[in-house]
This record gives structure tokens, sequence and C-alpha cells, in this order.
């Protein structure tokens, strides 16, 4: 066995998922336990989001070709799921760990290799971001799952987007309600707005052509989420939300609704009032909540940003120390990828969809007893 | 029985706490399950954190008083924990359910009031802010406990500050490596630099003057904590600490280390250099990573800033629908709290608390081996 | 604070159980969480099993009087479940420690005096079996929420008694399927049948008399579980069922359905043949498989029995060794319970009611889509 | 896809083990999850006890040839663990489906097709004890990784061996604390006396010759275990191991040290007396409590008997009803396995090795401060 990085583990109370695998190990894969049966679901429902994640074509992402092909293992059945745990594995085509053999002795800045090595006391080759974009595949593939259920049983979508790169941030010229997978897909960058997506590929292009890296946000917005999901206390669904998303690799920060701007209002400009809606149930008429208030979903959009620090990988020489705790120097790298938030967009869509799955299940388990009138 | 809200539930894989009650029930409690034996314990360690999470004595904070008497019912033995649960028990001195009653049929905006009722099919009383408030008495004082564990084995400290009220932002003036909770605990908008202080205190009694309520942030970091602390796919130590704080009532974002900014810098400005410590371990010259790097400690301080919104309880008239349907208007009420961010301090603190020590006691469970020596 | 034995934890995946407390300190308690919204609820639910938990008022079982009322301190108002966690408290009137400082130094054989210490490394005083039986008031009291929960939702009854004491067993005097629990509670050793009640009533007393202790075994049935309840590796029912029973304590060995008696039976003896039932479904013409068939209810009645030991309590002089490792010999003590499998009875009822609670809830979660026809 | 049981799930706290895959299906597979890092281990740690599991050579038990060679995925680097998940798959050579397609319309009888059906409301072929059998392959290589880490870290051994068969009992002829797994596998029955084994062999080859199947029991041995491994509550050792056995196909009881026998037992003769040991630690000079009292082991021998019921497929004609409720007659079919028991004893180890791995890291966690003198 030659191959490397801790990538670890296990979320969901009922909607559970376990990855394992390494980038340079032979597979990398997942096992969803859980998921109800009875569901329609073959390698097709969840290709076509692992190369949403693969690195493209375009100069503003990687260059490797990597095919990434999922294979169901177990759990489906003639085309349904059967109630068993489907475990999916994809095969790790070029897994040589000899490409980081200079890198043994050496911590490089802003990646993981000195934590896990903090906390594993064994070297672990080529840690951190690249390797860790890898291990996304295994989540990616889990939400694809959680897509194809949250849209069989109750007509949920999540469509995520590239907001903002480097400084740039479009925001303005984005509605949120409105945005389709169709206008995020049409650019590399994933910003559904074409000018600004053009924006975006030129600070990218810049990024990269002085051997830099750039950060950037991904704006996600679930739709059609029914109200009543979540828990009051500690997994709130914007709790867990946040912690979804802020185990994505390279995520710095999350904000749901009105986030850090909230912090800048008064109560009287922030509240979003009620009124009746279409089916006679209240709606809010402003979306400030994004989508949750105590803790539970209301009805409306949940909508949230992540912001992505810039790759740690670049093409510069950085100060650093060895294993042995000796200054020295990284020198500047070849190949790197300047910008991961296009590739993003799909992580932080798995993440949404994978709690929000587990929440869809959990609110069933105690939604069993007829109505009561208490006054 | 005639109480009310739900707040529940259970957090933590080896230091776990489970909470319960309402601000209308007898009492407000907390069980924390997996607290090592042998840790000097009592009543004296709480306390002062519950004292500190009391509504004051000040005008900038809510004028009612509650005494907030902690009672330990198990667990510790001779002022040592025995490594049985503790249970904590804060009984609720005025719990009149009565003062709610013109609320049953309206939903409040942007409290928990119409979700709750969403998820559970019966009208609780007075949900939402104030009641959440009351809950975290449940938090804070699970967070003692881990405040003594933290600080006997591995000698963390943890301490927490408003750094920003409205549009006012303090950082510029606070140093987070050298914050005092004495510094903090100084003024009563627990903003450790005066001046700011003063500012806050300004900001805050504009807005009650006005009916009115106002958000802001709080900063807090976590000193001495070792690296390796943390899991590098689901349960990374900033998706955790994410997941706690954004569990806190009127949290709208979170960043871990440099947050949001991340995303407008290049590389070559974010990564953190590393050099040889005075332990001869390596150290970060900055801390953008926030003193966690692939979801692991690094070793520098653990730094997170978190939002909170105004205060969803006003003195204005709002439009809203009632319980049926109807649209109708909520009157304008009395007393309310301007801005919860200064009380919002130690429950920040308590989030931070319980997460560390619970990756403190998951970490202890691996390092069992002895060192290898692999190339 | 001045008490002591450790009793802890948490049980469940939906519906979840924590527990707190030791006979000598001021309260023993529970939270229940995730116990669906709408139940009617409240003490008078509760106290009739605490009531029969209770040590008795006859000469077969333990003289001491505790009240044992329960209170309930969160999650109903008006008379319902409101979804949030369910606290219930039941005070200690008399928590002398006191009374057992003659044991600190030593250990008493089959208690778990030595064992906890092994553990915890603090010498709590009075461990084992009496201070168990005082924390099994906990699980009896959140076995009654889901009794009350599951005979709501599903009609499922769970009914126990004592089958044998000592050296006589019941089992061919009694017909499982047809047992009610006023034919138990109609004598005090719990046993359904006249004659053989007599006979344990003199085997305890006989016990007693000796100043020794008699072991003996619960059978319990549960009826009107649907079919479809459990999980087919890990969690199966039956190994769940086993571990509730198994934890509670004094208890050596489970049997489901056939037990031990299938090791010595031909597969065409053991088997049980199918016939259509009177609403159609298949149902078992035997029930060799105690209900369970592949780790999932059948429909048929679930079956178990549990080992009891004798009280390790005795009145007679034992050989044993002091804390710091000296051999001494235990004086014979006064006042003892020669036979706790009476009052165990609700506590193996509590043991199948919190595990098949727990599992209708989560056979809901999964069961979300609608038929499909694939061959 | 055209594979069909489901076989799931997840186990353990921190020595997490989440397995998949089904007998038709292309793999079985296992992710274990939380083994401390540095521990030595490669394939050849893990296939003997897979060949150990595998159909044998002898008449005694079935005649299929399975490879079953485990192929490690992820987790082990150079021959390390490296702390990340590690992921073990076996391929299926041989997953025909259109064997069972007899069977898609009918249940038979005490095998998991009915039950499965009523959970999952899809018809899985060839569901309950043979492709059961299959999935504990990723049982049985999880428990090789918890034998290699317990023998490392606590030298800790698990032997398991067959101590009955039919109504043949061997017990008294074996000596509990001397077995060794070279006695064990001397004989293909694993009865380490070499009369039983002739004994259990016509026994078994008595029943094959009938077209019958026959039952029996394993005794498992775990020694080496130090005092303190357990929980006082609901996570009991017993109680974890009795969960453990028991959700293993075929189990019908299980006994922990005295078992069944204790309930004919009075105190006096059921205690185990304590004496100083050679070390100065007290132990029992019996062990009728068979290494766990109250929940935690006492450092004496863990012993446990599990009761295996006669496998389901029998070459005799069975009524039954299909699948849409008609009543019908089961074929006698050809080749069957007259006995699970021999092949039952790695997975018996296998559940002791599991729960004794996570008890022993949940132990290492709580035991972080250093003694205290309270008395």
């Amino acid at each position: 066995m030659n191959h490397t990085e801790a990538m670890s583990s296990h979320t969901g109370v009922l909607f559970r998922v376990s990855t394992f695998g390494e980038s340079h190990g032979p597979a990398i894969g997942v096992i969803v336990d859980g998921c109800p049966p009875r569901l329609p679901l073959d390698e097709s429902d969840i290709q076509p989001d692992l190369d949403r994640r693969r690195p493209g074509q375009s100069r503003l992402v990687t260059q490797r070709d990597e095919a990434d092909r999922c294979r169901i293992l177990s759990g489906v059945w003639k085309g349904y799921t059967t109630g068993a745990p489907i475990a999916i594995v994809v095969e790790n085509a070029d897994h040589r760990s000899g490409a980081y053999d200079h890198l043994v002795d050496v911590y490089r800045p802003s990646h993981a290799d000195f934590t896990y090595d903090a906390k594993y006391g064994i070297r672990s080759i080529a840690g951190g971001g690249r390797s860790s974009a890898r291990e996304t595949i295994a989540r990616v593939a889990a939400g694809a799952i959680a897509r194809k259920l949250l849209r069989t049983v109750a007509g949920i979508e999540v469509i995520g987007w590239v907001s903002a790169v480097g400084g740039i941030d479009a925001a303005s010229a984005i509605d949120t309600a409105t945005v389709a997978m169709a206008d995020v897909e049409a650019h590399p960058t994933r910003c559904p707005d074409p000018a600004f997506a053009e924006r975006f590929a030129a600070e990218i292009d810049a990024a990269r052509r002085a051997g830099d890296s750039v950060g950037g946000i991904v704006t996600c917005v679930a739709r059609g989420v029914p109200a009543g999901l979540g828990e009051p206390a500690f997994d709130r669904l914007d709790a867990d939300l946040a912690k979804a998303v802020m185990s994505l690799p390279a995520t710095k920060a999350i904000e749901i609704g009105s986030g850090f701007a909230a912090a800048a209002m008064r109560g009287s400009e922030h509240n979003d009032p009620f009124e009746p809606g279409p089916d006679g149930r209240p709606r809010t008429t402003t979306n400030r909540s994004g989508g949750v208030q105590g803790g539970i979903s209301n009805g409306a959009d949940v909508v949230l940003r992540a912001a992505f620090k810039p790759t740690a990988t670049i093409n510069h020489e950085q100060a650093t120390v060895t294993r042995d705790g000796s200054p020295t120097t990284l020198a500047a790298t070849g190949r790197h990828d300047p910008c991961v938030v296009p590739r993003a967009v799909p992580l932080v869509e798995s993440a949404m969809l994978l709690t929000l799955a587990d929440h869809y299940l959990r609110h069933r388990a105690i939604d069993v007893l007829g109505p009561v009138d208490v006054d």
C-alpha cells in the first residue's frame, strides 16, 4: 500500500455518509446508509455532479484530466434503492506517490501537512489542498443521491454559483430567486451573470499568470424546502448547514441570509414581516432570515454564502520549516489551480443537500401524531 | 404543566451535553456526560459564567432580574467529578405563562413562533428570542465545566468580547493576542477598548430610545490549544466550531481566521509562513488560518468572529399574520432588550469550550501508539 | 455535594434517553429527547410504572419506603408533549451517605465497587446493586413515555412477568400469548400463575431466612408490533433488545424466541412455517423466531427471557480485599433484598419499550416513498 | 446493477465500523474509521481471519469455494495505519442472481425474505441466512484490525470455539482458561476437545444426510482485558457484547459468565470473592461474573456463550406463502450448509474484538487526570 492523507469519516443522523480514500491510493469511496428504499437510482444520477466537480477543460481551472467514473457496489437493485447501504467507488487512475517525494520533509504553508503530522504522528505526503479536493468526490457522489431523494419526495432543488472572485462581488447583479443551473453552467467560472463571469475569468487568469491564486465566494440556495425542518437547539438547520459547508476544504466563513450585514442593522430593518401566502400559510415578505428562523426552516428559500480562501499551492518561493524543525524555503511549483471556487460550487451544493436530506428524514420521524387543539 | 417552547437536545461525541427546559417551565437544566473523573469542580466554577450571561444591571441590557443559581444534582463527590453524568439545574423563579397570552394567535416576525408551530403542530407561546436566551443557561453551565477541564488538562483559555455593534467595528483597535477577561468585563458592553465601548454604549442606547434593537459581532479566541485537535473531513475543528456558534440564538454568520476577507486575497498574501517556534516545533508567523489548517489545530490561537442579528423583539408596530392565516398587526411591546451582543459573549465562549473539550478527548483516544519512523 | 455512584448516559437514535443521578445525591432524573409532539402526557402516565418498580410492602421484597414521586420539568404543555426534551426528576428523600462509610475501603464481592474504582480512580461509596436499582427509576420513567407513545401510534403493548425463581421454572404453566398485566400484578412475585407464584414466594422467603438471595428469570412480550421494525446488520431489533436488557443491573443472559433451546434443534423442527394471516399478510404458525427474523420484526409477538443473578448483598460473611490490597472479611449485613426479580419486571418492560419506540420512529423515517413493482 | 439483500450499517463510538454489500452484488466491504495511527497493518493481518470464516474444505461445512481475498483501499501507508478511514473490499467472484429467481415470489420460512420485504417494500432475492453469512466478511475483516490493535496496545487476546452442537454440550470437557487457537483450528468443527469434536462431526453429518440442519453454541473468551473498560449504564460492556453477538446472523441467545445458571443460584454460591492478585490488585477467586461487574471489566477473563439456531435452509419441503399471500410449498433444495456454528467462531470473535476495541479507546479518552485522594 502506498497512499496517504487522512480523509475520513461520518456525518448525518439518518441519511448517513461515510467516506474514505486518498488521492494517491487506489480509490475514493463513500457509503450512504439510511437512504429510503424504492428511490429510482443509477450511476447516471451521480455522474453529472461528479463531472461538474472534476477539473475542467478551460484554462481557468486545473489542467489534469481525471475520468472519475463512479461505480455503485451495493444498495441498488434493478434501478431502485433497496434500503441497504449504497457504496460508491471512484478509482484513482493515476496514483503515483513519487510526485510528492520532494515534499516528504517540508511543511507547505497553509496546507494540512503540519497539522496532519501533529495529529497522526506519521508523515502523509501530499496532504492539504489537492488531496482534499479529491476527497470531495465522495461527498459529491453522496450529495447526488440526496439531490435525487429531495427532488423526488419534496420537490426541493439546490443550486449554487460563484458570486465573487478576488475582490469582485457580483451579488448585486444576481437574483437569488431565479438563477437556473443552465445559467451557472454556461460559463466555466460558474457565475450566472455573463459580465461578471468575464471579470472573474480575467481575475483568475491574472492570478494564474502571476503564479498566484485567488479566493472567492459561493452562494447557494435551496428552493422548495417545507417549513419545519431543523431543530431548536444544537442541531439547528442553519448550524448544521454551517458545519457541512465549513467542513469543505478551503472554507473560512459562512453566512445564512443577512449574514454579517445583520450585525450593522436595526431590528426594524432586519425583521421579516409575515403575510398570508398563496396557500394560506404565512410567508415572509423579505428573506433576511435566509429561510431559517429559530433553527427551523420557514418555507422561504434557504440562502447561504461561503468564503473560500485562495489555493495554498502557488508558484512562489515561500518560507517554511522542515519536519525536523529547520527553517527552509519551499521552491516555486509548476502546475497549480489558481482558483478552486468554480469547482467548489457542487461541493457547497452537496453540503446543503446532505444536510437537508438528513433533516427531512428526521422531521418525518417525529411527525407521527394527528393535530391537537391547545390554547 | 404549563410551559412551552421547545429547546432541546444533544451535542458532543465524548464530552456530551444534553439540555432541557423552557423559560416558562419550572427549570432549565443540562446533563454533561463524559467529563473525565477526578476534576475538581463545584458550583463556584459554574456560577460566575452564569452571572456573566445573566441580564445585567446597566441600561444597556435587559432589566429583568434573574437569580439563576445553579445546583449540581449528580456526578460530583467531595469536590471532584466522579465520571458519572453531571446534572445541573437552574430554577425559573418567575414562570408565568400569562405574560404571553396575547401572543398565542399571532406569529411575531423573525421569532421562532411560526417555525416551531410548523414543526411541532402545537402552539408554543413565547418562542423565539427571549426564550432562547434563557435556554442558553444550560450551555453556559456546561461550558463552564469544559473551561475547568481544558484549563486543568491543557492550559487552554477561551475569551470573547464584543468587537462591533451596529455599523461600528472596533477590530482595528483590539489586539486579539492580548485581550484579558478583566478588560472585557470592565465595561457593560464587553468591549475591551474603552473608547469603542463608549461608542457601543451610545449606539445601544440610541436603539433603545428608538424602540429599536441593534446587532453586533463577537470575537472569540482560544489560547494554548495544542496542535492536532480536530478531524480531516466532516468533523473538522473549524466546522464543529461553526456549528456550535451558529446554533446560538440570533447568529447569522461565522468566520474563522481571515474569514470573508480571504475571498478577496491572493494566495501569496494569505498563506501563513512557518518558522521554528521557541519549542522547536513549527509555528506560523501570521495567523490568517485562525489556528486551524485542514480542519486540525496548528498550535496558533484559534480565532473566530460571529455575527448576531438585532433582537427581533422591538417596540414598533409590525405586519404579520395570525395562526389561522389572517393578516394582522403586532402592537408595539414594552420592555425589550435592545442588544443581546454583550450577553452573547459567554455563549460564544461556551460554544468554543464545548467544541474544544470534545475534540481534546477525541484526540486522546487515538493517540495510543508510540512514534514510528516512516519515509 | 456528597453523592456518589456513576450512573450515566445515553441511548437511542431518535427516541433518545439520557439519565443521571446517584442514590445518595439529591435526585435521579432523565431527559427524553425526540418524543413526537402532540402526545397526551402527564405525570399520571409515568407514576404507575414507577410505583411498580418501587420496593414493595410485602416481605418478599426490600422493606425501605421510597415515595419516588416524579415531576415533569419540561417538554409538556397543557397535557401534550411539545416536541421539546422531556425532563423528569425524582428526588431522593433520604440520601445519607453515612450509611456506607464502613464500606469506603472494602470491595464488596460481585458489586461494582472495585470496577468503578478501577475505571474512575475515585472511590464511590455504595456502588453496585442498591445504587443501580435506584438508577433504574430514570429508565422506567422514560419507558412509561415510550409505552404511551407506542400504544397511541401503533397499539403496541409490552408486558413482563417472573417466570422462574431459583431453580423453579413456571414457563410450562404460562401462556405467553394471553398473560394480562392484572394477572401479573395480582401477586407480589409478579408470577401470573398462582400456584407457581406461591412456590416462588416460598423460595424467596427461604433465601431471606437463610440470609441469602436468589436469582430468577423475567419473560417479556411485546404484542402488536408491526412487521418491518429493525435493521438488517448491527442494529437488529433482537440485538438492540439484547443490549437494552443486558444493560439492566444483575442481568447475565438473554434469549429471543427459542433461545438456547435452538442450539439443540434441527432446522426442520425450528423453522416457523408461514400461512396467510387474517389480514392476508403472511404470519408464522409457530413463533420460535420470537417475532424477529433477520433482525426485523415479522408481526408475531416479540418474546424474550432475561436471567437475573441473585442479589450480591447477602447476610453472610465474605472474603474480599481492601482498597489498598489487603485481604479482609466483609461482615454480614442486616437488611437486604433477597430477590430483585419481581421488581425487575418493569425494568425489562422499559428496556423493550425504549427499544421499540426508537425503532418505530426510525422505520417511519425511511418509509417515505410509494410502492414499486420490481421483479 | 443486479444485487439485493440489505446488509447495512454502522457500529462503534470511536472504533467505528460501516459495512456494505450484498452476496449477489460485485463486492462486500467495510470502512473502519477511528483506528489509531501508527499501527502496523497490511492484508496479511486480515486474510487469516477471512480464511477461517470462509466455507471450508471438509464435508462438515458448505462446499462452495470462495477466494475472499481482501484488498485495503485506504488508510494504510507503508505498512502503518495513518489515522484515516481504512476501507477493505472483497470481491464477489460469482454473483449470479439467477440462482435465486425461483424464490422471488416465495417467502422461505425463518429466513429474512418476508421481513425485508415488509420493511423495504422491495423484494430482495436471496435474503436471510446465506446472504447474511456473506455480509459477515466485512465484520471479520474489521475484527482482524481490532485484534491487531488490542494485541499491540494491551496484550488482549480473543479466542472462540464450538462448545455444543445439537444437544451435545462439551463445556464440561473444556477449560476456558487454557484453550489455544491451535486446539480450536485442529478440527473442522472448531471444538478443542478431540472426542467431542468427533461427536459434533457425527451430529453434523447426520443432519446433512437427513437433509436437515443443526444448531449449536459458541463460547468465546477475551484474556488480558484490563479492569475498567465499559460504562455503568446503557453502554455496559456486557450489554455491548450482547448487542454485538446478537447482531450476528442466526443467534438466539447470549450469556455472560454464569448466564442462565445464575437464575437458579443463591447469592452465597454466585458471588465471586476477591483476593489480592500477584500484582497486588484485587482479583476474583471464581469467575461467575464472566469478567464484568456493574458493566465494567474487572480484569478476569471475559467469557460469553452464544446460541445459534439451525440453518433455515434445509432439504425438506416446507409450507409457506407467496408474496401475494397465497399458501404454497417450498420445494426441497439441493446444496445446503447443515451447521454454521464452526464458521460462526470467527464471527463471535469479531463481535468481541470490535466491542473491546471501542471500549478500550473510550476508556483512554476519560483517563486524563492524575490520581486524587478522597475519603
